[in-house]
Order: C-alpha cells, then structure tokens, then sequence
C-alpha cells in the first residue's frame, strides 16, 4: 500500500492508492515522514501548469521531503536502513556539461521530484537516488528536515551573493524562503539583515526571528551590500535595487513577474551584480547544519500541518488564512 | 600659451588661450600630443549635459589624452621629465571607501577630466597626478597611447565578465568601445568572439580584424558564455541576453537605454549574472600593453584625426561620415 | 605633556614627556585610552628588532590603539572632535601599485606605529590620519575598541580563506590571535572551530567561548576545510596540513619558523590552497561590528591591565605568568 | 584480435593480444590511433610503482590517448561512429561529494588508465564513458588530440593560477608539461611567460614557441605574478617563490621532491597563494580548442614518433636522447 496525494485536474487532490516502488541499484526506498508545500505546488494544484511545464497525466506533487530510509538498492550500503534523511528532490544526469562543471542544479536532464511528468514524494513510499537522500542530524524531525529545501534557496542565495560580516543584507518579501534566506543571511555572518513585506503578521514573524523588519510601503533608508529579492513584486525590485551600495550583490529569487526593469545608470554607476538562482547545488549539508544547530529556526516558519487525507487542505490553506507561512503534509498520520 | 578646446555652449567650440597650469607637489606637467573623442564628448556638445553634470560654465573637454611629460611637481621623481605618458582621465581622493576598497573607480570624491566642473584634456598642456600619468611603451605613437582609455574600459568588461579560453564571447555593438573590448576578448584568450552591428562598414571592419561579424538584424545562432553590450540599444540588449548560456556572464558597457528589461525565468533558468561597469581601476598598464604587443590594434578605429585648430570638427565628424569611428585630435598641430 | 613609553634598547622601557604631537591637515589628535601589547612589541623590547626592522633610535611601542579624538587637522570634519575611535596602526602611501589595487596592507612605503623607525602608541596622545582613525560603535570600551586590531588579523584571515557555513576550521594554537581568529570563524558562519594548544589554560579558554579545543599533542580526528596556523609551530603546520579534506585552505597567520615544508603529494592529490597573510585591508569597520555585536568577546583574552607608568610589565608578564594572554596599556592612567 | 602493450615487471613491456573489449551501456569503442607517454608511464615501466600505486599484475600502460570511434553501446548516441576523439583518461563516480561539486579529478573512486589496476591506452581497442570521448576538430591529426592531455594540466594550472593580461608568468621546467603550460598561459593572455630550464635543447624549443627563455642556473630577474613549477627541483621552486610579486600566485604541477619547503615571511610578506593541482577538470575542450587554433603547438614536443611494435622504444627513449621531449605511440602502425 502506498497512498499518494494525485494530482488529477486542477482543484482536484486525491489521496490514491499507489504501487509500492521498488529502489533501483543506486536507490533507497524511504517511508516519507513529512513534505512541505511550497508555491509550485500551489500553483500546479491552481493553473496545472507553470509556464511551460505542464501536468498533462495524474501526478504525485510535492517536493520538501524527508523521512526514513526503509530498504536500499544492491548498490548501497545496507547500513542505512533506519536512517532519518531529507531528499534532495533533483537528481540531475551527471553525465552533462554542466553537472561535470559542478553546477548539477542547471542539468537540462534533472528529474524533480513533481515537475511534470516525474511524480513527487506527498506518499507514504518514493524511491530516491542514495547520493540526494542525505542523512539528518539525529536531533531533527522529519519536518525540520524537510525544511532543508526551501532553506537550501536561502543558501544558494547567500553563496551566490558571497555574504559575510560586514554585509548589510535586504530582504525583499518575508515569505517561508524570505524568512528563511534571512536567517540563512544572519549565519553567513550579515551585520544587519532587514525585512520587508506588506504583510504585519509577516513583519511580526521576521522580528521574533531576530530579523530587522520593515513595511514594504515604507522608504528604505540606509544603503545594503546585498539584496535578495523574495517577493517576485516589481516594486520591491526596483525600490530594493535602488537602495544598494557600490559593489552590491542582488540576487533574484523570488518568482513572479517575468520581467523586471534595470536601472541602466545605477547599476553601471554603482557597478551592481545581479545573478538569477535555479534552485541550489551542494547545499543540503549545509542547510541541515544550520537547521540543527538552530542557526535557521524552522519553528516560526511552520504554521499548519496536515495528515495525508488532508493534503488538499495544506494547499489551499494559504489562500484561506491570512497567517500562514508554510503548511507541512505528515503522509505517516 | 596653453591652446585649449573650450566648450562656451552647445555646439560653440573656441580655442582659447588659457593660462599655464603649474604643477602641484606630486603632479606632472604633459605637453598634449593626442586625444581621442569620445561619445561622452559629443554628448557634452550637443547637449551640454549628460543626466545630472550639467556644463555650467566653459569647460575644457576630452579625456583619452596621451603626451609628453615636460615638468614635475616637487614629489614627483625629476627623471620622469620626457617620459610619453598616456593619462588616466579620474583621479581619486584615494581616502574614501571605495578607493580602499581597491574600486577607485566608484571614488565619489573622483577629479575626471571634462566631466563638469573639471576641465578636459584638449590642451596644449594639462597637469595631472603623476600617479596617473603612464609610462608607455616606447613604441606606442601618441595616438596610441590616448587608445589607452577606451582599450580600459574594454579590460574591464573583459576582468568583470572573467573572459578566458573556452569562453565564446559576444559583443553587442561595433563602435570603438565595441571594436577595442572584442579584441580585449581575445587577448583575454576567448574562444570566438563575435561583434554584431547595423553598419555594414562596422562589420566590415570588425571582420579585418579578425573577428566574427554579423548583422544585429540576424538571428543570433549558438550559445555565448558572455555578453559584453556595447550598443546602448534594448533589442541588442534582449536578442544577447537570449542567447546566452548557462553560468553565463552579461556585462553592461554601453550607455544609452536608461532602463533595460531583464527576462526573469531566463536569468534565474540559467543562472546568468549581470554586472554594470563604470570606468575602469588599475587597468593602464595592461591596456598599454595590449596596444603595444600588437594583441589591441588601434589603427583600424582611428578613422579620423585633427589639429587643434579643428577639433570642433573632431566632434561633428561623427555624425557627418557614416565612415567614422573615432576621431583624435593631436594638440602640438 | 605626553608622557609615552620609549624604548631606548633591548630590556629599557622608559616613560618620557614627548612633545604633544600637532594634527597634519587630514590627520586627527587622539587621546589615547587604551594599547594592547602584541608579541611583536614583546619582540621589539627583548631583542630590539624583528628580522631586518631595527630599533635604531629611541622609539615608542604599541600599536593596537583606541581612543577619544581630541582636536582635528584644518581637512577633517570637526564634528569628529570626541569620538571614540579605534586607531588602524598603519597608514599607507595610498599612491602606489599595491594600494591603488586595493592591496594597501602591502604597500611598500606605510607608516605603521611602533615599527622602526616610526614611533608607536603607548602614548597620552597619538596624531594618525583621520581615515584610519575608526569610529567604534558606542557601546565599547577603549580595550575593546583597541582589540579591533588582533580582530582584523582574524578577518582578515577569515577572507583570505573564505570561510562560510558549511566549513570545519581548525586554529593551531590559542594565543590571543588564535582566540579570536576562531571566534571570527564562528562569526562567519563556521560549522565547528577545533582549537589546538599546548596549554591547558589556553584550551579552558576556548572551551569557554564556546570553541571546540583539544591538546596539540593529540591526534587530530576529521578532516577540515581550512586551516588557520596561529602558532608559528612547524608541529601544528604539518599536521594540520596533514588533517586538511579535499579542496581546503590553508592561512599562514603565527610567527615563527622561518621556513615551513609542504608535502607536495599532499598539497597537490588534495589541491589545498595555502595562503600567507600580511596584516589586513578594510577590516576595521567588520571587526568592530564583530566585537561591538558580541560575535566576538575580547574579554577573555585580555588578561591583565596596565596604568602608563607600568608598561614595562606589560611587556613582561607573558613570560612571567603561564595565564597570560593579552595585556592591555591604559595611557591616561 | 586487440595488440596492447602491457606492462609485465619492470623493464618488460610485452605486445599482447588482448580480447576486444565491448563497449558497456553508455561507453564508446575506441580505434586507438596515437597514445603520448607520460613520465609516469615511464616511472610505472622503470619502477613498477608511484608511491603507494603498485603495478600487481600485467596492465596496460599509457593515458594520453586519441583515436576514433568504431561502436557505441546502447546509451549512446549512434551517429558518434566514425568520430575523432580524444580521450579523458579519468573516468570518476559522478556520485561522490567531490564530483557533486564539480571537482571531479579529486574522486576517490575515479577509473584511470594505467593508473593500476586499470589498464591503459596503449592498445588498439579500448572503451571508455561516452562523455570522457571528447570530439575533436577536424583539423586535428590523432597525435595532436591525444596531446589534449598534457594540455589540459598546463589549462587546469592557468585557471587554478587565474592567469590573464597583465600577468607576467614564471614557468620553471621547459620538459613537455612546462612548454605546453607555458603555452597555455601565453593563450590565457599573460603579458609575458619566461621558461627555466638546465637543458639548452629545451630552452630553444622554448624560445621557437615564442617563450622567454633563460637557464635555470641564471638568477632571476624582474617579478612575477605567476609561477607554475614544473620541474618538480626544490632549487627552482625556491628561486621561482622568491621572485614573485607581491599578491602572487604559485601553482605545483611538477612532481619530484616529496617535500619543498616555504619560506614564511616571504609568502606572509607578499600574500603569496600557493596552490596544488592534481590532474584537471572541465578542461579537455578548452585544450582541444587551444591546440585546434594553433594557440597551442604540440609540434615541438612531439620529438618521438613509433609503432605499436617499438612502444618498449617510446618508454626508453628519453633516457637515451637529450633532445627528446614527447614521444608518441601509433597503435595503428
């Protein structure tokens, strides 16, 4: 028996039950404790597509997974049978250009844990490659190490934009990666990091957090060495860009508009760097590190949890409650 | 008698008989032999302004100058007097951050020939710190030499896009800039580089000196690991930006458009990083000596060349040849 | 009046009234309030020189330096007089090569307090150009705003090796650099910090500011990914070389043997960078963000406290006592 | 029928007829049509050992190898028969924390020809991972592809080295490796490259290529911001260290002594970097590019040229002649 929550149609979530999957040579077979829903999951379960990847055939989603690792392929060593992991939901080619070049994250081959076709991990049973099923620290739960994906985007944004002490870090958007990649930005060492949001309830998390927090409608005083833009919201872009100092790093993260303004003269005049990131490489280490050391704090950013029959409720939770962050699926409850 | 190109009002050029300037302690004194015009001269001109620096008061213009040292202040070594110098145009306070930093360039405090109230390089005879008067090779003309400053600007895109061999190279725009950082490219060991343009006699240029030529009204074929805009024009700007790679690197060299759009999906798809550059820091050395071994030809981008007496014709020369590239004015004539 | 510690020859430390120094037109009058004593003072006192720097004529010694900003030169804003500053002991040429690149720690023309011949700090007031005179947030002590200095050593070396989360360090040995070398490791966003010594009253330190420390003579468990080398130790060298993982970096931050050997097999079958270090380049403002935000406690390095008259103690009580780490001069008592 | 040279003991290289090896899912079959040696194979051949690396039972020997593909397996794209390829000898895990991270040449668990217990090149017929065949430009002759090896060291060194314009570089070793690196470091657009050698034959070859050339036993004069050491003799890293520029580079490509000593202040003073390399990655298009453009000659190395029959000759000739460089096996002839 492996229940799974299946994407069938837009607006339409059911809990079916599906085979059990056999680990490959190179695989683990792992008893899902815990997936987080992000805003693609959101969306698929809305519009059943994003952009040009479209849910044509019924399909597990999720994709911020961890749990226990139950059976093992010939190729892996048994030992891991028992042990708690958090699944790295990319397995690239690492055959390709740019899995040689390290950068495995841009492989065109990837296969992700629900981008269609490829089935994501809300079910009681996946199977993973064993190299992305990367072993928890012992003091985590399954949620906690499920956050170690949307916290592996805080730290690719912050090794993209090379922050360390002396770096006065803006954030623009305090969702769950906004949040996230703030506090991921306070353990690389930033001096400072401020908030922005348009949201109070939002503003109030980030402060309980430690973060500096501050309304979006609100001039920015002050000038930053580093902006991660969050909130796919042109005019956080654009008032975030302007804040910036000489040298300055700005990193796009967030998604939403498909295209945002650069201000030719500022960003000549102050010799700005702007990199995209498409999710992360080599970062889940690290991102459990953070979690189990409490550098990263996965508490404030959780506000709902479901059992797997009610997966449905977990994605539209963030439509009906104004204070929401992240809503997590237990598909063992 | 110090002969000077002084710009009284849009479109009135005189030559004045400005008096001699003295040295300061760590100054040399240069007898102007060549100075190249720039677009940024033109702009003055025409408009007697460029965005916020506004000519206000007659101004002294140019600022790729090249000469002969024929005095030295009291902190400056004596032996220095002869010496063919090229002149870099910004001298810094050197006490700020950014000039700490090592990124003199983005000195706010920062004294640039003909950017107002400064007075410019058209002279018979300029001081400058002998700090930013550079030595020349001997076999570089005067011409040559002033070629230091566009050739600058060109090392500096090249250093910020990190160009190396296995980069395949694209230059949006063959005008000087455009011509001189494509041959930068190569000197930096660029696999290919390839110039596009909407003059014929551009890309006809381009191609004699050995690099890869194509109508900007062309569909880009192939992939580039970096994008070193020249053009100022948005389609160039979007067409190059498209054909770009993963990892790849855009720099924005060329003025013109005050905002540009950045394709959101694309640059975070790829992982592209965009940076803006503003002049150069520590670059004349290796711009010299790029000329001067022959890896940078000048010869093909001077297109035109005047005495003192006619540098008002330096300035129109653009706009009234389709044939021109740059035009240098040699003082001493 | 300004009664100053002069160093006449090897094992002679007297107090004199030196003439109160005059502010140049940029330069600042500070009163001084407190001095750290380094080795290299220790060195200067016991032998009279430090390799080819000889103490030839009578000098002033101290260099980590902080204090309250008295009067100001006719250049300085003088807004500034009563601010507490931290001093930067060294004050480049800011003209040459190596400054103008960024690299002014390695300017070869800086005046830099207490290396001959150039008078030190101990001293009831000090003249320093303004830009090197830092303001220290307000909360700081002058000994914690003079601890900026050993700090910036531990930036400065944090840079160089690019420490971030993700990162095992390990410090061979836990003298007052070491000590907050690893603490600045911490502040980085180090993984773990191992600190190796000989002394058990250095190792109960480390343990205290929340360090990893284990016994020299122990063997080294684990692998790291960087190496700071505080000790000056060939012992600690070369198995901390030995216990370095895959792509690590090594920092030669301690004095003390002249030369070092490096395993070639090992350097290159691990492609370990080894790097040198030469004191530091714009780390004021972080370290004193560092020491101000209590990312970094000087309090339990400074060990004993001096008034003017007895800084010949201070100079001294490193060897006379086994829990000695710094000892700090306080000029105005 | 698949005549390899194998490797039985020390100083017995026999020719014998091996089974045709049949290509696994995703490898190539290879018509081995040139195979350069290495002075490993020629350390395998004399010593029957590297280091820890023994040679138990009869392998085949040599790495540099190129040829053309005869048939494919299953995985791999079928219209790749007929292609001139060089090949990487080094085919890693692709699954290890290493390769994720996109150093591949440092796996733990990489297959490598004739490293043993793998078998080598030197044969008619080998098959290798269809993505370590890399094509190769028409133009290319087998003997010039099969050279993308020892390129690709000198392209490896260059990039650890970060050579570009502006960079006057060191290399001391003018044996293949030294004059191929130097080679490469001239493409990646040094300034100037100056060879050191105790061999009057090699420094010749240098100064054909274009290289500075001196002998080893002349003092050093001028800085340098870049040395590749390429002799693997402490006497010429020692006066190659002690040349350099202040912020400079060092890069071990040479292997000999088993330890090299550091002259602390010197690196400390100068910040000089020191880097190990092991291998490459990522680099074989570059070098083939290099060599393809003719930026690169390996005509000049290539001094040796034999049969399949003679390949005991190709192992034995640089003891025998002085002015051997490279000497090339045809398993072909």
């Amino acid at each position: 028996m492996n229940l799974s929550a299946v994407l069938q149609a837009p607006h339409q979530l059911v809990i079916e039950d599906r085979d059990t999957p056999r680990p490959g040579r190179h695989d683990v077979l792992v008893r899902v404790e815990a997936v987080g829903i992000c805003g693609s999951d959101v969306h698929y379960y809305e519009h059943g597509r994003i952009g040009s990847y479209v849910v044509r055939a019924p399909m597990v989603i999720g994709h911020e997974a961890a749990g226990t690792i139950v059976a093992v392929g010939d190729g892996v060593d048994a030992s891991r049978v028992g042990q708690r992991v958090a699944l790295e939901p990319g397995v690239p080619d690492r055959t390709c250009e740019q899995c040689l070049a390290g950068r495995y994250n841009l492989c065109p081959n990837v296969v992700f844990f629900a981008t269609p076709p490829v089935d994501g991990a809300i079910a009681q049973l996946v199977t993973i490659d064993a190299a992305f099923a990367h072993p928890a620290p012992e003091q985590l739960s399954p949620e906690q190490a499920a956050m170690a994906e949307p916290v592996s985007v805080g730290v690719w944004a912050a090794r993209r934009a090379r922050i360390a002490p002396g770096d006065r870090v803006l954030v623009t958007g305090a969702g769950p990666i906004g949040l996230l990649a703030a506090q991921v930005a306070l353990a690389f060492g930033a001096d400072s990091v401020t908030v922005t949001d348009v949201s109070d309830f939002r503003l109030k998390v980030a402060r309980e957090l430690g973060l500096r927090a501050q309304a979006a409608t609100q001039e920015l005083t002050g000038s930053f060495d580093v902006l991660l833009e969050c909130s796919g919201a042109p005019a956080a872009w654009r008032s975030g860009l302007g804040a910036l100092a000489p040298a300055a790093r700005a990193v796009l993260v967030g998604m939403g508009a498909d295209e945002l303004p650069i201000d030719v003269p500022l960003v000549q005049g102050r010799e700005i760097t702007i990199t995209g990131i498409f999710r992360y490489a080599g970062t889940y280490p690290t991102a459990l590190s953070l979690i189990a050391s409490g550098r990263v704090s996965t508490e404030a950013i959780i506000t709902h949890r479901f059992p797997l029959a009610q997966a449905e409720d977990a994605l539209t939770v963030g439509r009906r409650e104004d204070r929401s962050l992240k809503a997590v699926v237990l598909p063992q409850q």
